[in-house]
């Protein structure tokens, strides 16, 4: 194989970030999160987001979710999400292995908007239905659409107006935040969200994710949903290191998610060069062209990538860059496709 | 402060770890676990333990009980355990977060015997009461003891004649297993118990631990248990790169077991020197001295360790020694209490 | 108000069931559903159904579907339902509620086909997605459809092709045995389903639902699953008694089923010979007619039913009749509405 | 079998409850808990009580006591109880089942006093043990003991101290409110628990419990709770109507305890007569004689009871009298034992 396009997190960290976990490896600290690195971590998280937030650190996205999703809701409460979220679709009911049901909204981009939650607590009729407490947002989307400022901060406002909690899934918020064409900003989300979290495992951090709490009411012992649900690791220094790299003064973890999407972009454009067409515009890292079927699946056997929507002629494909995609893998992938079209 | 004697996760990784960690670094592999190195990982440790397991890669020790516990239990069973066991007393009910009961048993010394679990077993009635299913043993215990080959295989002798798995939190296994006084054996184990964890956190690891799955009836979908419960790692590499280490010829797992301990024998025979006794001889890594109260106080502003077993005259305390502790901490420690005597 | 057609529980029970639980009022006998009652009604259930299952007895239908999930799935199992199902929107999370996800399904008549199944089972990935075990269909369903037998047997087919269960939530079952249009039978069911429930509260119990259950990999400690959720009831002969009742020689159970049919296809006539129409064909008891919105605003004043499918012109509502409804009071009310209709 | 001194649940219901069942069961009224019935019960209670408090009807007590629980605790919060308590050991982890620890103080009588309370907070450390918010009471208790009124009160002001809860069991608590030697009163517990739960099956209830909810901030959605675990019954009028009928002017559910108790008085009166001591001083309706072992096994073949408290010579054993048992079952069963001792 000669490479994977499947995702962005085929590769290990990148060299700063390994870098800061072997700076802060030296000596003792205290465990499970109170140690200086974690502090100074959520110290320039807070200074970034300009905002008043708590930051814990998790291994892992699905932990994240899970543990959030724990800490928001009443025994009796739901969550409202897009069918695609991944918290509804890839986390193995992680939700509901909490006693959770996610009303799930159909969506044909992987977004909500205000009229979806509407008409979820449209359908609330008293105790027989679940009553829903938490919208969940992924920016970018699973489908990698993208919310603009206005969109999300409609969608906070109804929310708010409903007295139900925003919450963000990060995975890719680099990305998003990232991009040119996105005006919503980390500072705008950490103004109007509950809670989210800043995703490091798909920006070439070596495991673990932020979890931002922006609401006062949902602070107070968050930790003990953090160690109910598995999460509080004991040496989560390394942890802490890696996100108080990305958020040093050079912004890494923006760059990275810039890196990962200039490499996407890099990769339409020279597909667009031998006349390859995307289904969609590229946004972040992302991107889905749409190739002839036989050219497809003899790409499959030197490269790594997912058929998406469905068969169809021609048929649609995505293709995951990540910071660490190089331009010679680009250059040879494209390059074997349009010997392929000939 | 000039020392932590707290635990055995106050200090970042041993150096060869953080180089195996960096050395599986580069290039692209699949995620969640299946790339080269877990494969390594799981290979060297099932050659070790000789035996045919499946062996399992997630962040932390409160994750791998409750991961293993929801996958052996069915909704009306529970787990067997000693009162001061690691998951019934500092896991914040992660166990009953799964649904499940633990049916805790007075133990003065952290140990099951046989007429233990069948006290439980007899207390057993029909659906009004929980039945139980696995027996949950650290090695060594919580209480720094240990169980002996003997010891430990008539409970595996006694939980098969009734049907119940045995599962063992091997947090610290890796102290039991290169301690001198200690017969049972890694393979003993792995021949003889149902599941369980080999520590890594605790033994100069990054992070993470390893779910060893001996029983055959237990193999099937367990991923589906780590993944609803937040533990599968999209970048799990890391801790297969780890593990690969730690189970490399030169046996650094056992290796830094037996450097934990050489510290606390080390610091044991240091404080007999200045005629300061231990309430328990030394087996493992943590040794409980008496002290004058007095002498507590005064060591607590320079020192950090735990007052054990209550208030009393001598106090005991808890020290605990890692692979990382330098003989000059111990020896400028002994020299502050024999001064603190005077 | 002069009628309530919202529901068939707004009666109290049929005179018949009052007597039977009179008569198994009085002398000792063990509790827990272990009495001569519940024995008898298990007995004749099965005969009735010519089928060695295991019969047991719970309050309510909620309940009768919490236990039943809980007791078909693993941990990291779900149910595959049509939106529409009871247990997905109107048991408040209940299923949720034990650790587990609805696979939920669009559907406009609230029945699912086998290629609705086969879709579900066909977005199944791995570990990330939750694996579907039991397929839930209500006979009739939830929007008054029914499954003729051969929809009923091929969704059993194809579902044991795929290792799945099949579960029948009858809380009307009883309704559909009864109506002349439906060929199911409940030889069929237990034939076929793996596990389904008898609905008693809503023909003429005074409480009350059987479960019963076909497969035997299922029969073992169900009863623990029963005590777990608080459905163990001490005195459940007063269930039995009704049951041993509805299921004696005369099979008061299927009469009461016929006699809720009739009534609604009683008014349905009536309604037809003053010139209104119903939206869907009367089946069992519950009929769909389409009225001028200004009709129904002031028939509200006087009946209690519900507006159905949203604002339309002419408004669709739903009549449910039940064993108890009077002629009287159906001539009535379709006397009030020809008057609103001049 | 000529008597089952097991339990006070192998009667029937009592024949004015049976009649307060059939005169509520004509005519139309709301589903779920919002007819007259459970209205005016609910008025009845409160006035008896003589507070302010919500009451709801369920069908049985563990499941009173399940849905309780979920309705007080946080994700990551328990309960304090004694290991005795049902429970903690006859609800085949019902609570656990809603994701809650017990924490389980040794208890030789049964009873808990604010010293235990304070060991368990004491024992709580931070986010790794399990936060306590509940305290269980059981009055009278598993093992047949009662709280005094300053005991009770006592509790109640220290659990008050220290932000927690006051839960009381009161699946027979009509036998120690009607008991001579007990002072606390159901206006007591009112005015000083949080929330607690009046029996129904145990004193002549065809079926039944009815939760009061004294503390303003549990009422709130408390029906989400019922419904999320399968309790909210759609004919619970039929409970209504037994509750309203125990607390009509007659004062019937406190005479109903009341005759439980004199028959165990008889009992152990006759018992005295012919030189059988109790191990305990009758309280309310469980009394514990000692008796040969020869003698018990004799008596076991012609009544039901329980041996208690392990093998001794002599045995004790527990013998349950219920509203319902005659005085010539008694005076047989006294009369067999006189015979058996010659």
């Amino acid at each position: 194989v000669k490479y994977l396009f499947y995702d962005d997190y085929s590769e290990g960290a990148h060299a700063e970030i390994l870098r800061a976990v072997s700076e802060s490896n030296d000596g003792q600290d205290f465990g499970y999160g109170n140690d200086r690195w974690c502090e100074l971590a959520a110290d320039r998280i807070s200074a970034r987001l300009k905002a008043d937030v708590d930051v814990h650190f998790v291994a892992g996205g699905t932990q994240a979710n899970q543990i959030s999703m724990a800490s928001m809701l009443l025994s009796y409460q739901g969550v409202i999400a897009p069918v695609t979220a991944h918290l509804n679709v890839h986390e193995s009911g992680a939700t509901e292995a909490t006693g959770h049901k996610i009303l799930a909204i159909p969506s044909v981009d992987g977004k909500l908007v205000p009229d979806d939650i509407a008409r979820v607590l449209a359908s609330y009729e008293d105790e027989h239905t679940v009553m829903a407490k938490v919208v969940y947002v992924t920016q970018p989307t699973e489908l990698a659409t993208v919310y603009s400022r206005d969109e999300f901060l409609s969608i906070c406002q109804y929310a708010k107006s409903r007295d139900l909690y925003v919450y963000v899934d990060g995975a890719r918020l680099a990305m998003a935040i990232a991009s040119p064409v996105v005006d919503l900003t980390l500072e705008d989300i950490a103004a109007n969200a509950d809670m989210f979290y800043l995703g490091g495992t798909k920006v070439g951090g070596l495991y673990g994710e932020a979890i931002v709490i922006v609401n006062d009411r949902l602070k107070a012992n968050f930790r003990h949903y953090i160690k109910q649900y598995g999460g509080l690791l004991a040496k989560a220094r390394s942890i802490g290191a890696q996100f108080a790299r990305f958020f040093d003064e050079d912004d890494l973890w923006v760059k990275m998610g810039a890196r990962s999407n200039e490499n996407a972009a890099y990769l339409a454009s020279k597909l667009d060069d031998i006349g390859v067409k995307l289904a969609h515009p590229q946004i972040t890292n992302q991107i889905f062209p749409l190739l002839p079927r036989a050219a497809v699946e003899k790409l499959g056997t030197d490269y790594g990538f997912y058929p998406w929507g469905g068969e169809t002629e021609p048929q649609m494909i995505r293709l995951t860059c990540s910071w660490a995609t190089s331009r010679e893998a680009i250059d040879e992938f494209v390059s074997d496709i349009a010997e392929l079209n000939h």
